[in-house]
């Protein structure tokens, strides 16, 4: 009986080209039968049919045009199924077409420039509706009116919901907000909450963490700029990945502890963004996280000893969809936790999500993208094929490894220029008290156009040096700890602290990093079959506080030598992409090709890699 | 790298008309290809070429005939793609479609006569495997890897068993065995394990609970022969179904005790079961259950308390998969547990198996379903439409609120014949305890007969009495407790006991309650629109232990009068329902659309039913 009412009153409104249907209540309206669907349309008047931008092609049962619809199109496109989908009223079965100019897409600003276009479509979404009581007239149950209220009897749900249902359902009037994740009910809330829907998105780095709180509630409120950051706890274990897989080996309760650090900082940061925007932790349903493949290992829980050992091998590559209670993360009970796909052992989801942010899968043009971190990934290619290797570049250009190196914070030497002397700009104004990332590229390369170092990166003898350099940089050239030095900035120049030096042997650990990454792009390049003058375009992310010189970074070897036009830096695009896989579901299919499609290449197993990296030890 | 190597040697064979997929590795036999996408096919002779029984038509990319393929298939049929399945070895992509006759069919006997054939496909498979090590050639993921073996990358997982992986492919052999569930890989076990696949079907009665054991490794073994049962131990706190739901409502922990009973029960099921066939309970890995909708309920610990008041709705209406671990089974630690879907609050998931049992819905004819248990639930139909609903007929035909009445067990009067005095069978042979259901049945027609009770249930007093009755059943007829009552088998016949009586009470529990039954059948007959003369058969099931005779139950009005040759007893058609949903697959998906399409009558607001219940109370 109930199944004939039903019937008469529920329509299917299927979307193409996706293919996606909605079950909708008679009178729904198709933006909002749409929304149903995750497909959120332009509409910019609001609804009100004046701005004629919503268009649709309703391919079956197109109903009369309306005043509206007549206004805004053609006889022709009348005739052809053409109308306005916020004057549209569902009374039958439609199949429409949504065209691209017609959706909404959020744009995610990777630098200054154009960033990526990608559809809001977050995974979870929040319907509020009203579950009319149990009658005699009405006996279905409980989850059948509440489906029925929704407007989709195909949706999934779980026990956990089912035993809640008679608390939420029995007595109460029924007023309630569904949350649901594709075709699942993921939970049932008392009352009109569905302005309560936010997530977080991490990068987890193997230094630093990142997250990034975003409004999933609509498009226009995405927003993303409230991020927090934290210094990766486990660095108590070991600066670097192998030391930190080695810990978990070596210790029972190893990767357990590992993954309660990360975990504590997790949610730290959960509740920094949330006090930042005045919100509830129970209000964010949903978690996607990227890092290296370590750093994902662990934070799931998963043993990543392989990782640690040749052939380096991961335990899985794919995503990882997982109740975010499960792990531990401090959000509503309910919420999910996505974890994107990885590619190799050491190429992780970080690298999937660069690729993810950039669209590099989506065009044509030959795009390089690399990723300077704690190690380097460079990955290279188009929407025909992709090709990824990481380069065991270390962690200098982070500061570890070099004698005064720093993070890019306050104090840290980001600019180096020679003219008269040696020039320095340092991070917050005041006194230099070492050097980060940019300003290490800076300084090799000036003072290899300088000529205080020389091609092969030995820093000259002060008899060695030519005669027509000015004084002050000739009186830098000094001995520290017995090996050569040139001081950067002077104690002089501060009332506490040491000279800023770069030694010998800092020169040789950037000579060394430099080396692998060139040396890695190199290979790819290669077995990719493209000269790298070609590239169409090289995109720089990583943990440069202060965007390295474009020329310095070409002429010390660490980009390529294409036109500066052609290299943006496109900041922490491992964050870039988690928040693009929170936004848009769909997004989330194109990172596990991404992950799927790339090329993994061991560079240890090349023996071409070998001498590239000699050829390219040299300036 | 490694993705060139799986496209070369992995193949995607798709079987029509389901259009399922496997992916196979190249050189694979196609029964095997089939069994992988659950479709087994006949094979009499073991796969040697010889009984011919396996042909299949490939509709793409049909390699050249076999010699063997020679010999049984014309040329016409070879020129169309007909070959035999265990002749053909996989080297391409390839669609097969698979004819009825070639596929491997279970028959299940309801009773003596056919039973309703179904494929065998259970939900749960398992896949012996070798998953190569990790090497520097081939560094995929160990759960790439285990794909691969497997021969199908689309499969899913969960991270629980992620995170077993390390230890499972991590320094072993890689000699495993995967345990699939459609899509999903439920989980790994070390070395090959193939042979140890069971299930336990369970029908959860009221008052009984029947397990039956099943071997889900291969057809042949199936059987299901093996079963336990149990006195429900809610019985406890209520005879029926309304008490123990006022049990749960009254009472904080209620609902939870009632669980845990029950959960015992059937752990005690299993365990009898696994030591009648000498197996490990480990070995089960699927347990499916019926039960009328409040069982089911109290099982999944899913508050019952609206079923017990008007307008009687349920929780949740649809079939419910979860981890048997989850609600407590003692099986393996990753099995499953499917409770049927139920149709209303009181037409449960045993009204579903035995539509499904009866393959009601695959046939044009008519067919009505009565199941008599603690309740009477009746189910009339074809494939075009299903009404249901549910008698309030009381547990008087499982000997309850009848004086001497008990279950059909040693003692029991189980028929009752009238010639020159009144003769019983007692089960078992010995001295009449007491009387069962059949035996009620007979009691009541034959005194009928007789002329001892009148059309309108009441026993003629001594002097009413047909004068030329048998002397022996003239003395029969006494009065017991201030009430006509007639001695169905005297004191005399036993050293201990006394008589075994049949009240004016007792008649009057047996009229209501074929009443109930019958009215109940005249409303849904009327409501499908048929005369129930025209019914093609007529099914019983439910717990009389010996068949009733048909004669008599028409003769009393519980069964309508159709010829005795479409009166079929099925004895436990909720168990049969069980078991055919834990051997096939595909049937709980016909079980979802029984579910879903049964109409259900609540008889309470139907008019008619007060009106056809007082003429039924004559017989």
């Amino acid at each position: 009986m109930e199944r004939h009412q039903m019937d008469r009153g529920t329509y299917r409104v299927t979307f193409e080209p996706e293919g996606r249907s909605a079950f909708v209540l008679g009178g729904t309206n198709l933006v909002e039968a749409a929304g149903q669907a995750g497909i959120i349309l332009n509409q910019p008047c609001g609804g009100e049919g004046t701005c004629g931008k919503c268009q649709v092609e309703v391919l079956e049962n197109a109903p009369e045009p309306t005043a509206a619809d007549r206004r805004h199109l053609s006889d022709a496109m009348l005739a052809d199924g053409w109308r306005l989908a916020c004057q549209l009223t569902v009374e039958h079965d439609l199949v429409v077409s949504i065209p691209q100019g017609t959706r909404f897409f959020e744009q995610l600003v990777l630098t200054d420039g154009e960033g990526r276009k990608y559809p809001f479509c977050p995974n979870l979404r929040k319907t509020h509706v009203l579950v009319p009581a149990a009658s005699v007239e009405d006996p279905r149950s409980h989850l059948d009116r509440l489906k029925a209220a929704i407007g989709n009897r195909h949706l999934q749900t779980d026990l956990r919901l089912v035993k809640a249902l008679p608390s939420l359902l029995g007595d109460g009037d029924g007023d309630v907000t569904v949350v649901c994740e594709g075709d699942e009910i993921q939970w049932v809330e008392a009352g009109d909450t569905t302005g309560d829907l936010y997530g977080v998105a991490f990068d987890i780095g193997t230094t630093t963490i990142a997250g990034a709180l975003l409004n999933l509630s609509e498009p226009a409120k995405a927003g993303g700029q409230t991020v927090g950051s934290r210094t990766n706890p486990q660095v108590h274990f070991g600066d670097d990945v192998v030391t930190r897989i080695g810990y978990a080996e070596k210790h029972a309760d190893g990767l357990d502890k590992l993954r309660k650090r990360l975990l504590g900082a997790l949610n730290e940061i959960v509740g920094e963004v949330c006090a930042s925007a005045g919100i509830d932790p129970e209000a964010i349903y949903e978690v996607t996280a990227v890092g290296n493949t370590t750093m994902s290992h662990i934070f799931l829980g998963v043993d990543p000893t392989s990782i640690g050992h040749a052939p380096y091998v991961t335990v899985l590559r794919e995503g990882v969809d997982v109740k975010a209670k499960e792990v531990g993360l401090d959000i509503n009970r309910n919420g999910n936790l996505h974890v994107l796909p990885n590619i190799a052992g050491f190429v992780g989801s970080d690298t999937v999500a660069l690729v993810l942010a950039s669209g590099m899968m989506q065009q044509g043009e030959v795009v390089l993208g690399i990723d300077i971190g704690t190690n380097g990934e460079v990955v290279l290619g188009n929407s025909e094929r992709l090709i990824a290797c990481s380069c065991a570049a270390g962690p200098a250009f982070e500061g570890a490894r070099i004698r005064q190196g720093m993070r890019a914070t306050e104090g840290a030497i980001s600019k180096v220029v020679i003219n008269e002397g040696i020039e320095v700009a340092v991070i917050g104004g005041g006194r230099a008290s070492g050097i980060c990332g940019s300003g290490l590229v800076d300084a090799v390369a000036e003072l290899l156009n300088a000529g205080v170092i020389d091609p092969a990166g030995r820093i000259l003898s002060g008899e060695e040096l030519d005669a027509s350099l000015p004084e002050a940089v000739r009186e830098a050239v000094v001995e520290v700890d017995g090996q050569p030095a040139v001081v950067l900035a002077g104690a002089g120049r501060s009332k506490v602290g040491g000279p800023v030096v770069l030694t010998q042997r800092d020169v040789r650990e950037v000579q060394l990093a430099k080396a692998a990454i060139q040396a890695g792009i190199q290979v790819i390049a290669t077995e990719f079959g493209v000269n790298l003058q070609d590239v169409d375009s090289v995109l720089v992310a990583g943990g440069f506080g202060n965007f390295i010189r474009r020329s310095n970074a070409k002429r010390i070897g660490l980009l390529p030598a294409v036109g500066s036009d052609r290299i943006e830096y496109i900041g922490n695009a491992a964050l870039t992409g988690a928040k693009i896989a929170l936004a848009c579901r769909d997004c989330r299919e194109e990172a596990e090709q991404i992950s799927s499609r790339t090329e993994y290449i061991e560079l240890a197993n090349r023996p071409d890699f070998q001498m590239h990296f000699m050829e390219a030890m040299m300036f």
